[in-house]
C-alpha cells in the first residue's frame, strides 16, 4: 500500500488480511514498535481535529514514528489550488509547492480537508488530497476528505468484526437530524467499506439525502427508517447534508433520532456512531449510554485502524 | 495515587515523602527515565497555557512518557457539561464522551480548565475536571481547575522547602491589585497546601475578597497588609477577584502593591509569584528584580511538581 | 558557537566547516542521532510558521533532542518589551520573566518574531530576539527575527554549494512584487551571507527599496532589472517592502516578476527563492515548473541548515 485514501487502497491486501493484523494490533499494541523508527509522519490538518489526530498520532507511537502535527488556520496560510493563477489574492502558497516541501520533511503525510459543501464537483474532485498525492512524492493518508472518512470506516469495519453475529449480519446506516450542514463523507465511505465486507447493508434517509450511487451501489436504500431498522445487526447513525439540493439543510425531523423504541425494532442491535455525537438529536441518551452502544470501542479501535494503514505503508517503503 | 486534583490526593503518600521525592528528581531528574515508556499523557488545554503545558511536557519526557497536547478553542470544540440537554445547540460533544474517548487513546490524562468567575456554585462544582475523572477510566491530573492549581501550590511548597528557615517561617499570602478579573484557584490552593504544611499561614486581602474558608481554615485572616508582612519570612502576591460579589472587581488600590517599602516590614523575606506578573501593579521591579525575589526557581520547580506528581502515578499503575 | 542569529555567529567555525558538516548531513542525516539525548529545544514562535517549524522539528529529531513548540497567539499571551513600566494594559507578562521561565525548562531556545514596519529603529534594535538571548540563560536561535532570517540563509548557502559553478558564481537578489507589505529579514540576510561566500553578489530593486548597507555593503547594487540579471548564474527572488518610507508599497510593478524572458538573459542561471512564494507575482509558472528552479532542494535545506546549527550549539554545550 502506497498512499490510503478509500477502500480501493487496501485491495491488493484483502480485507481479511486487514482485518487479522487489526487483531493482533489489539492484543499486541508495540509488537512493531520498532518498524517506524526514523520516519516521520507528517499531520496536516485544514479542519481543526482532535480524535483524529490523538488516534493517528497514538498510532505513529505505536510504530516508533515521530509524529509533527500542523494546524493550517485559515488567517495563517491558505492554499491556492488552481493551476496558473496570478496569486495576488489572500492565498500565500500554491499546494503543489506546499506538498512537495512537506514531502521533503515527512515520510509520511496525513492530511485532513472538509467538504466546502457549496460546489459538489470541486468536493467530489478532492483537490486538496490529490494535489498531495501528486506533488509530495510520498505515501498520503486521508484523515478525512471532502467525499471520504476511510480511517473511520475501517475503524468501525473492525468494530463489527469484534463481534460475533449469527449470521451475515444486517447493517443499517441511517440518516440522523443535526443542526448544521455536516459533509456526507464518513456516510460515503461508510457504505463502500461495508459494500466490500461480509455483511448487509441497508442505507436509509429522507428525500433529497440519497448518497452518490458510486458509493451506495449494491445497497438496500430506502426512505423508510422503521422498516429500514427492521431485523438490523447494527444500527449506524450519522447525518449528513442533502444531495439534492448540495449540502443543504431539508428536515431536521426529531423523528429520525435513534431511539429505545426504534432500536426495539432490530434484532438486539448493536448501536454505532463516529462521534462526536450530538446527544438527543442523532441518538437519545437511553440508546447512547446502553450497553447496546459500542461507540466508545468504536473510538478506541481509530488507533488500530491507523495503527493498520501505517503499518502497511511502512512495510511497502522497506 | 491515582487522580491529582488537590492537596488531599497526596495524603496517603505524605508531604514528607512528596518532598524527599522532589529534592531527588532536582538532583536527578532523569533517574526514572524509563517509568513511562509505552505511556501516553494526554494534555487537555481549555484555556491556553505555556508555563503549565511546558513544565509537564518536560516532566513527561524526563520519565520517559510519550505527550499529546490539545487545545481546545472556543470555536473548534465545545464541550456540553450538562446532563439529558438535547444537544441542538453549539456545544458540539459531551465532556462524558469525550472523555471517555481520550481514555482509550492515553494512559493519564491532565485536564485545564478556568472559572467562569459568573457562576459561583458551578464553579466550585468542578464539573469539567470531576467529568474526566469519573468518566476517562484514566488518572486525571489538575493543570490548574476553576478552584484550585495543584500542581503550582506543590511547586510553591517545593521552593519554600529548599529554602532553609532558622524557625517555622511566617508565610504571607497577599492579594495584589490586577486591571482583570482572575480566578480564585491559585490563591485557595496555596492556602490548603500551606495549612498541610510545616508553615504559619497569614492570608490578607482588602474586604469583599475573603477566600472560601473551605481552603483557609486554621490561616490568620486579617485585611491590614502592612500588619500582617511585619516579620514574614515569605510574601506570596497574587491577584483574585472577588468572593462577594463573585468574580468582581471591588478595588485596583496600588498602595497593595508589594514595593521594596513593603518588604522592609519583613524578616528580609522571600518574595514568590506564580507568574505571570503584571510589574509594577502586583510587585514593584525593585523587588523582581533583587536577590529577594525567588520566581524564577519557583517557576523551574513546576517541572519538578509535575514529575512528582506523574512519578507517583505511574508507580500506581505498575 | 552559543547563540545563532547572524552570520557573524559562525565566524569562528567558518563558513568552509559549515558546508563541509552540511554536506556530511546530507549524507548521512542520523549520524549524530545521539547528541541531543535529554536535551530540550523549545520553539517559540509569535507569528505562524509552518516551514521553519517543521524543518527545525525535523533536525532536532535528527539529532535526538526533544521538541516543545509553542505559540503564541495575540489574544492568549502578548509580552511587554519595555523596561520601568507599569503593566496595567494588555500586555500579561514581561519578556525577561518569559525568557527566564523558559530557559529553565529548555536547554536551547528558538524564537520567531517578525518585523511591525511600522518603527524602524525598533524592529532594527531586535529587541524581542536580544532580550531572550540575555535573559533566557540558554542558547537561542533566531527562526527570523525582524530582520535577519539566518536559517534560511545558511540554507540558501548550502544550495549554492551544491551546485557546481565553472567560475565563482554571479549571484543576483531580485526584488519582486508582492501585495503585501513583507519584512526585509530574508532580504538582509542573505545577503549579509553571500557577502561572506565565495560568489560576487549584486542586489537589484526599485527606488526607494535599497536594503540597508550594514547588509549589503559591498555588493553591486542597483536599478536595472535587466542589467542585474545578465550573466547571472544563481537569481534569487524575494519581496520586501520599501525602506523609504519605512514598510511601504511603493509599486507591484509586474515588469519586475522574474519571467523566462528574464531568465534568458542569466547564465542559465539557477532560480532561487525561500517560499512560500506567489506564482505569476514573483515568479512565472514557466520558471518555477522549469528544471531550473530549485527551490524544493532549497527548501528541503532548511533542515540541513537547521541540523547544522543545533549540532554546533549542542557540541559547544557538551
Amino acid at each position: 500500500m502506497r498512499s490510503f485514501t478509500s477502500v480501493h487502497d487496501v485491495a491488493s491486501i484483502g480485507i481479511p488480511t486487514i482485518l487479522e493484523q487489526a487483531t493482533q494490533f489489539v492484543e499486541n499494541p508495540w509488537s512493531f514498535e520498532h518498524l517506524g523508527k526514523r520516519k516521520t509522519l507528517g499531520l496536516l490538518f485544514m479542519n481543526p481535529s482532535l480524535r483524529t489526530r490523538m488516534s493517528t498520532q497514538k498510532a505513529a507511537t505505536l510504530l516508533g514514528m515521530d509524529t509533527m502535527v500542523l494546524n493550517a488556520g485559515a488567517d495563517s496560510w491558505t492554499l491556492e489550488t488552481r493551476d496558473g493563477v496570478v496569486m495576488d489574492g489572500t492565498a500565500t502558497e500554491h499546494i503543489k509547492d506546499a506538498a512537495a516541501v512537506m514531502g521533503k520533511y515527512c515520510d509520511v503525510l496525513g492530511i485532513r480537508t472538509f467538504a466546502g459543501l457549496t460546489d459538489y464537483e470541486a468536493d467530489y474532485a478532492e483537490v486538496v488530497l490529490q494535489s498531495f498525492i501528486d506533488h509530495s512524492g510520498v505515501p498520503v493518508i486521508s484523515l478525512e476528505s471532502a467525499t471520504r472518512h476511510p480511517l473511520q470506516s475501517l475503524a468501525d469495519l473492525i468494530t463489527i468484526h469484534q463481534h460475533s453475529f449469527i449470521r451475515r449480519p444486517k447493517v443499517v446506516l441511517t440518516w440522523a437530524p443535526h443542526p448544521r450542514a455536516l459533509p456526507q463523507a464518513v456516510a460515503n465511505s461508510f457504505a463502500e467499506w461495508m459494500l466490500h465486507a461480509d455483511v448487509d447493508l441497508t442505507i436509509v434517509n429522507p428525500e433529497g439525502y440519497d448518497l452518490d450511487p458510486r458509493f451506495t451501489a449494491g445497497a438496500v436504500c430506502t426512505h423508510d427508517q422503521d422498516e429500514a431498522l427492521t431485523d438490523a445487526d447494527v444500527v449506524y447513525a450519522k447525518n449528513w447534508s442533502a444531495t439534492t439540493p448540495y449540502g443543504a439543510i431539508l428536515t431536521t425531523d426529531p423523528s429520525w433520532c435513534v431511539t429505545k423504541q426504534k432500536l426495539a425494532l432490530t434484532n438486539n442491535a448493536r448501536f454505532m456512531h463516529c462521534l462526536p455525537v450530538r446527544r438527543n438529536v442523532i441518538v437519545a441518551d437511553e440508546v447512547l449510554d446502553s450497553p447496546q452502544s459500542i461507540v466508545i470501542q468504536q473510538a478506541a479501535n481509530r488507533v488500530v485502524s491507523a495503527q493498520v494503514v501505517l503499518y502497511n505503508i511502512l512495510r511497502s517503503m522497506q
